[in-house]
């Protein structure tokens, strides 16, 4: 990352805006277009899977491509992120979301300011949370040390699994929990319901950075 | 590219027909087998997606494969295409791209010519022809800069996703455009919505150009 | 390929094998589980494009990993597999395709011997096999100089899109478009009609000779 | 393989509990979203292939990334593993998986403890069982012999397709049908019918090395 910090919270802004634009987007098109709720998850997942590797790999070399504050979070905790500049990053990503849902919303003639009435909140969904970011931290800290140039696929791969293996359909990421806050559709989830999933999400993170450095201990520096 | 303009001009007009084939022929068969039009547009996006990962690995080397005339205007702008070779780089496509919606059709036994009554126009839908265009430039030109051997899966990664997040289900191609406006089928537009199409792509091209341009203005100079 | 010809003929019985047993499996699968046909096409597609990656991969440096006559036939004619072979390389061909097929049957508790009643004949059908056969020889022969070690991927993206877009779903194979003349379920094909696919993906494959071999002329040798 | 047999355990542990998780949490998610079982299994199968790709990416430099008693059999019959430390892999596989399938249950408000009504019994299951570990082991030995890097996609593609192909939706590995014998979900599969499967998965596994073993004599060592 050799780009200066506006250039890389433009990046981390675009990316989010992308990441939610098409999180919000293809659940709106899929609600549309059937009746049957699978199809849509199906519909929602392969487009959202197919993104992540697309933004990650074009973004990582000037910001690193987190796009996700828990994921700020861990490489502030490891140092690879400085401290002062994590707060920057969260919020360019969480102003990049909220905007990416707002197009989505124009894009596809919808009122652009909405709030969610989907309920997600208890201990199961909770805990389905706890598990998506562990797993998806665990990915890209793991990724980073087992295989650095596959991290953008492996985090497609991921969520394209999480989307259906966690009951909460692995939301998994603060800025986007956020920005689904402010979407009446089929990804959307309650305002009062999002604190529940950041702190879920920040605690799998967390578990996730023990984890890893555990597990890797062992193993030489990290190879290209 | 070392081949000479015949060569290349036969490249871009063939890997287009190969994609104007898929997209109108993918969307014939769908159609076809099921009444969901969600699950159509999900057998549309899955064969466009593999096609273009497939037509611009193969015939890279020779033309650059660009198959759309936005690219070849953005990569005309940034001087890494002659400004005299652009129209034919265009002319090929769209010739192209007529060829394959008609062998489509031929072999689905249709009309071989046929003119489109789909209504794909308005202010929401140019957004998204501007959007979808300026996101697959902005893959191209970023993946270009950030790994060059990925840009066909990124670009065919991107289409699969932008199928879905966009309202337009995501022409973002000129070519591909005045060819759907050929086939009166799942994937066609009205021959007269295709000029807001068209030039909302170019807007989006060009945003995308400068966006990219001080994005990645830091950066070192590409790596294979 | 170093391995002496019973190995090669092995590998080559061996992978047509699996891809006969998928494309047969997976019709029967889907079909028994689903009354939409875009559906069961869909559960068709994806894991035989998924098997091609797989054993092109794996009996690629032991056989070339043919798997199909009209293939074995385009590098027969290039010079690349000895005149004398190309006979053996299409007979195990044949013959592992047959097996594959029997052994789908055996696993879904059907008859083991069996003859398709699906009609598949006609211009537009044959048209659509010439085009199929075309663009896959095209994708291996382009796809070998452009990027050798992508042709596994090249070949199962490009078999998943040829399912949809052309309107025979795309055999373009002559040793599975036989064995398929032997299953009368899902994916099969008439014997008698199995004879005009076959003449048809000869024509394919001798077009798409041709059209490489000029359109890469100026190209210097294959990278790796 | 650097790390010690402790880090070594935990990754194969934590491997296959993402592995199960997968399996069952997406079977319950696509069976209670919708009532076709072929787009069920669909949605079981491609985050099933996915997350695959990602654990044996991730985890591989730790443990060699087995996840399957079958398949650290094979490795131990090779010499790859230590025959004493074989059970320990198989014992951790089984906890993981175990655990896996409980997460499951936890994450979707179901009884932790279940005990599945689903019968998978019978010639054809079992060899379908045989068919679809036979593969596996012969993808994975055989591609670490042709393109060692590409094992992880190569399995996750292979099961992607061996769902559909294989009349048993291809268990292939021991630990996940034990795991499997404790869901009375969509994957599930009664207690009884277990040791039947398992006892076909090693004749499959077994089958694979000699097959693999003689196929690959002739080539010289594996390439990185």
């Amino acid at each position: 990352m050799v780009a200066d910090l506006p250039r890389r919270l433009a990046a981390e802004a675009l990316g989010t805006a992308f990441l939610v634009c098409t999180v919000v987007g293809s659940g709106i098109m899929a609600e549309t277009l059937t009746a049957d709720t699978a199809l849509a998850l199906l519909a929602n997942t392969i487009p959202t899977g197919a993104i992540l590797v697309v933004i990650i790999t074009v973004f990582g070399p000037i910001s690193g491509a987190h796009f996700n504050p828990a994921v700020s979070l861990a490489f502030a905790l490891r140092g690879d992120l400085a401290a002062g500049e994590a707060p920057a990053y969260m919020a360019a990503q969480i102003a990049g979301g909220l905007f990416g849902a707002l197009l989505a919303h124009a894009m596809f003639e919808l009122p652009l300011l909405q709030a969610s009435q989907t309920a997600r909140t208890g201990i199961s969904q909770w805990l389905a949370e706890v598990v998506a970011t562990f797993g998806l931290v665990a990915v890209i800290l793991g990724g980073l040390r087992a295989q650095r140039a596959a991290v953008p696929w492996l985090v497609g791969l991921y969520i394209t699994a999480a989307y259906w293996f966690t009951a909460s359909t692995s939301f998994a990421n603060p800025a986007v929990a956020v920005a689904r806050g402010f979407t009446d559709t089929f990804s959307g989830i309650r305002p009062m319901d999002v604190p529940g999933f950041v702190l879920a999400q920040c605690v799998g993170a967390v578990l996730a950075l023990a984890a890893i450095r555990w597990l890797f201990a062992a193993l030489p520096a990290p190879r290209g």
